[in-house]
């Protein structure tokens, strides 16, 4: 699982967008390793993405939304972006 | 402008996304160059992301979006994601 994307200063959108990530998957009541897992994404990765630290790429963007079982345009949405 | 994504086998999914990002520019009558630098973006890293050619960040996903004037989920929804 190779990551391409680098520390960043937190920016108010990756934090919404991760809080919209951990909204869906708490409403799933999965763990945050099983998505990592299930979106087959580094574990600590994960976390990084739902804490908005990471700039996420569009390709993971697209495992986790299917991971959650919805569609990258929801988690957007979600994030009112 | 750093540049965070790496070369990567033609996704589908990117090359969709790099479609709707096309049409739209177009669709406001811009240049790539003009649609570049209204986004912040390396000229010739927006030229691959039209291509699909990148695994765009999320952070430049925002930027393009703005710089056409839509919503990042407009994007992914034009996409079919």
């Amino acid at each position: 699982m190779t990551r391409v994307s680098v520390k960043i200063d937190k920016d108010g959108r990756l934090v919404l967008f991760g809080a919209a990530v951990r909204a869906r998957r708490l409403a799933l009541n999965i763990s945050q390793e099983t998505l990592a897992d299930l979106a087959e994404i580094d574990r600590s990765h994960m976390g990084k993405i739902e804490r908005g630290e990471r700039n996420v790429s569009f390709l993971n963007i697209v495992r986790v939304a299917q991971a959650l079982q919805c569609q990258p345009s929801d988690l957007f949405i979600d994030s009112g972006l």
